[in-house]
C-alpha cells in the first residue's frame, strides 16, 4: 500500500530530517530586529527552495516588510486542496543569559531539540514539508492539492501577509486552511484546537495637572491621574469578576453541556495551575472553572502600568499622567470593533472629575470557533489518533492567531489547528525546545492527514 | 548705622551671590539614588567651606547615610541664638526629557535661575548664609549666635539628623529654629507658615505569579496583580473624596473659624489653581475649601505606579508584580506610625485573593502647629515686611519638614518658618526655579530678622 510506503520514508529519514530542520534553525529570523532582515529572507528562500525542490511552483513575494512564502503543487480539480500555513521568522532571544547553550545552534539531547523557534513554528510548519516529501520521493500519489502560505512577520505583527490574502483569495482558494502553531493538550495526549480567543488591546492615557506637582503644595486640591486611573481600572470587574463594559457578554457564545463535560473530564486541576504559573492560587469570573475561564471567557487584563515616580525610596509628587495597558481576550462571537468601542465610552464615564482620558484600541484579532462535527475536523482527528498513537481531545486556546480571522473571512474555508507543540515548549522564552518525537509524529500526522482529508 | 552697611553689601553682591549659587546648584546631590552619595558629600564640602570661611567652626558630620554638616559662630551669652536649617540635597530629575535645559546646569532667564534644588532648598538656606556673609564682610557685629545644621537626606527620608538632634540638643540650643524651606504667599505677598502638613510614605507591592504570563494562555485564571493594585488604591477613598483606613480622621484638629475666616479672605480661587497646576479643574474631599484641603485636610495620593510593561506598542502579559508609592499627607494631630499601620492593614484587607500583598512604611514626618502669637513670630513678621516691602499673611503649609517635628520635642525652641519660595517654583517637577529677586531679598530678611530676633 502506497501510504505504508510513505510511513515508511518518514521512519527511514527521522536524522536527516532533523538535520534540515537543524539547518532552518540556524537562520536567526528574528523579524522584529531590522538588522535579522536579511536572515528572514534567507529562511524565505531557504523554504521556497526546498518546496521547488519538491516540484511546487514556489514563489517569493517581497513587498512592504518581509517577505512571504507560496507555493503550490499541480492542481486537480479532482483532489481537494488544503492550505498550509506557518512562519520562518523567530520571537527575539533576549535575556539571552538564560539560554543554556546559543539559541542559533540546535542542541539535541534526551530526544529534545533546543532553539529559538524550534516549536514556534520552524518544526511544527517543516512537519508538513517532510510529509509531502514523503509523497514525493517515493512516488506515491499525493490525494490532495496542496498550497502553502508561509510567513516572515508573525512575530512582529507585520501587515503584510494580511493585504496578500485579501488581495489573492483566489490564488489561496482552499477547501480547508492546515494550521500547526498550537500546542499538543499534554505529552500524552494530542489535541484539535477548535477555538481560539479574539483580542482587543486598548491603552488608557489619564491627564491632570500640566507637570508633577509636589504632592504637599496641592496634595488635596486637584485630582490625581493615577488614583483616577486605578478608580478606572477598580470599576472595570463587579466583584464577581465580570468586566463590566456594557454589553460585553452580549454576544458571547455561551458553553454547551458538552462542552463543559469535555473540560471538567480534562481534569485541569488548579493545583496544575499553580504549578504551571507561581500564583498563590486560581481566580477569576464566578461560575466557571479554571478551564472554562482560560478557553471559553473573556477576560480583562491590565497588561501594564506606569506613572509618576518608580523607582528607589520615596517621591512625593502627584503625576501629571498615568498610563495603563488594557486588553481584553475575547470569545465568540464577541466583535472586537464594539467591543473596543463600549470600553473607550466606559472608561470616560468611569473617569472621575478634573482629569482628561484618552483611549486609543491599539489592536484587535476576530475570535475564532471552527465546528467539531465537519468532516475535515473528523479528517484532523483520524490523522492525530494515527499519527501520535493516542485519541485525541478538542482543546480550545485562549491565545489568539490574527491571521486566521482573515483566512476565514477572506477564503471562507474551514481553519485546522492542528498544534505539535506543548506549552511547556518555552515559545517566546529562553531555552525554547521541541521534542522529537513530536516532530516524527507531527510528520505522519500530516502525511496522514493528507489521505484522511481526501476521504480515503 | 551698621545695618545700612549690611544691606549695602547684599545689595552690591548681587551678581557675585547667584554665581556661587550656581556652583553649589552644579552639584547633582539627589539623595535618594547611590549612585550620587559622592555628590551629596560634596554639596556638604562645599557648604561646610563657605562657613569655614566666615569663620565659624564648621563640622562634616559622617555616620550612616549622608552627611549632615552643624557649624556655629563663637557664642555669646548675651545674645539670642538662632539655629538656622537647610538641605543641600535634591530630588530625582525624572522625566529628564520634560527639563528645557540639563536640571544641573543652572540657566538664568527673566531673572529667573532655573535648576534642581534651587528652590528646594538650596536656594533658600543659602541665603542666610550671605546674609550672614554680609555682617562679616562689613565687620558688623552679629546681634545673634548663629548655629547651621544642614542636612542631606531631606529628599530620601535619612534619619541621620534624628538620631545627631537627639544626642546632641545641648550642642544645638538654642532660641529659635529657622528653617527657609517653604513659600511665601504669592509673587507679592510674602507668608509666614504656622503649620505643616506631616507624612505617611507607604510602598504596596503586589505579586501574583512567579513570572509575567502569556495573558493568552493563563488569562481569566490567576488574579492579575496590576488588577488587584488598582482595586487597592481605588478602595482608598470613598465617593467624598475621604480617606477609608479606619480611624484616619479621628485625631485630626478642626480649623477653628477665625482660620476658615482668614483662609477665606485670601481668595485663592480655582480660576489661579488651574492656572497654577494647568489641572482642569479642583477636586478633593466635599465640604471644605480648596485652600482648607492644600492647607489643613488630610490627603492621600499615589505617587508612582509600576507594573508590566510601559513602552511603544502592545504586550499581551499578565504581569508577575504591581508597585505603588502612596502617601499621606497628615495634619494635626494624626500620628504618623498609627496611621502608616492602619493603612497597612487596610490595604491587606483591600487586596483580593490571589496574590500576595507587602506594604512598606517608607517614611514619616509628623505634622506641625506653632503658636500664631509667639515674639520670634513677632520677629520674623517684621522682618519679611522690611525684606520684602510688603505686608506678611499668615499661611499653612500642605508639604511636610519633618525635621520640625524632632527639632520642637528635643531642642524645646520655636520654630519660624520663613519661606523665600513660591508654590510655582515647579519643586520636585521638571524645571525647578528660583527667582532671583527672591533670593536676595531673602538674604535682606535673613540679615534684618538677625536684628529683629535680638531685639534691636
Amino acid at each position: 500500500m502506497a501510504l505504508d510506503e510513505v510511513l515508511a520514508y518518514l521512519q527511514a529519514h527521522r536524522q536527516t530530517h532533523v538535520d534540515q530542520l537543524c539547518d532552518l534553525l540556524r537562520i536567526p529570523s528574528i523579524s522584529s530586529q531590522s538588522a535579522h532582515a536579511p536572515d528572514v529572507m534567507r529562511a524565505a528562500v531557504f523554504c521556497a527552495e526546498e518546496l521547488r525542490s519538491l516540484g511546487l511552483e514556489a514563489t517569493i513575494v517581497e513587498g512592504e516588510g518581509h517577505p512571504l512564502v507560496f507555493a503550490q503543487t499541480a492542481l486537480h480539480a479532482d483532489r481537494p486542496t488544503l492550505l498550509m500555513y506557518g512562519h520562518y521568522d523567530v520571537q527575539p532571544v533576549d535575556p539571552l543569559d538564560l539560554w543554556h547553550t546559543p539559541p542559533f545552534e540546535p542542541r539535541i539531547e534526551d530526544g529534545i531539540i533546543y532553539a529559538r523557534g524550534s516549536t514556534d513554528d520552524k518544526g511544527q510548519f517543516y512537519a508538513h514539508i517532510k510529509a509531502l516529501e514523503a509523497y514525493v520521493r517515493t512516488g506515491t500519489e499525493l490525494p490532495v492539492n496542496l498550497k502553502f502560505i508561509l510567513e516572515g512577520e508573525e512575530e512582529c505583527g507585520g501587515q503584510h501577509i494580511y493585504r496578500y490574502t485579501e488581495q489573492h483569495a483566489e490564488q489561496m482558494a482552499c477547501d480547508a486552511v492546515i494550521i500547526s502553531d498550537t500546542a499538543l493538550y499534554n505529552e500524552t495526549t494530542p489535541g484539535i484546537c477548535y477555538s481560539l480567543k479574539g483580542l482587543v488591546y486598548m491603552e488608557i492615557r489619564v491627564t491632570g495637572p500640566s507637570r508633577d506637582l509636589h504632592s504637599g503644595s496641592y496634595g488635596g486640591t486637584v485630582q490625581n491621574p493615577a488614583n483616577a486611573l486605578a478608580q478606572i481600572i477598580a470599576g472595570l470587574k463587579d466583584a464577581q469578576g465580570r468586566c463590566t463594559v456594557p454589553g460585553f457578554y452580549d454576544d458571547v457564545l455561551d458553553l454547551d453541556a458538552e462542552e463543559r463535560l469535555a473540560f471538567a473530564a480534562l481534569n485541569y486541576t488548579d493545583d496544575v495551575l499553580r504549578e504551571e504559573t507561581g500564583a498563590p492560587g486560581a481566580a477569576g469570573e464566578a461560575g466557571y472553572t479554571t478551564l472554562e475561564r482560560m478557553w471559553a471567557r473573556p477576560t480583562c487584563d491590565v497588561n501594564g502600568l506606569l506613572s509618576g515616580y518608580g523607582g528607589q525610596g520615596a517621591k512625593t509628587i502627584i503625576p501629571s499622567h498615568a498610563m495603563a495597558k488594557v486588553s481584553m481576550r475575547v470569545v465568540p462571537n464577541q466583535d472586537p470593533p464594539r467591543i473596543a468601542a463600549a470600553f473607550a465610552e466606559w472608561v470616560r464615564r468611569l473617569a472621575p472629575p478634573g482629569v482628561t482620558v484618552e483611549v486609543e484600541n491599539l489592536h484587535n484579532a476576530k475570535p475564532v470557533l471552527v465546528p467539531r462535527d465537519s468532516p475535515m475536523m473528523q479528517a484532523g482527528i483520524r490523522a492525530l489518533r494515527a499519527g501520535f498513537g493516542a485519541e485525541p481531545v478538542f482543546i480550545r486556546e485562549g491565545g489568539s492567531i490574527p491571521i486566521v480571522g482573515t483566512f476565514q473571512s477572506c477564503l471562507k474555508a474551514p481553519v485546522l489547528l492542528l498544534g505539535y507543540g506543548l506549552s511547556t515548549d518555552n515559545a517566546h522564552s529562553p531555552n525554547e525546545k521541541f521534542h522529537l518525537e513530536n516532530f516524527w509524529r507531527g510528520a505522519r500526522t500530516s502525511a496522514l492527514l493528507f489521505q484522511e482529508a481526501a476521504g480515503r
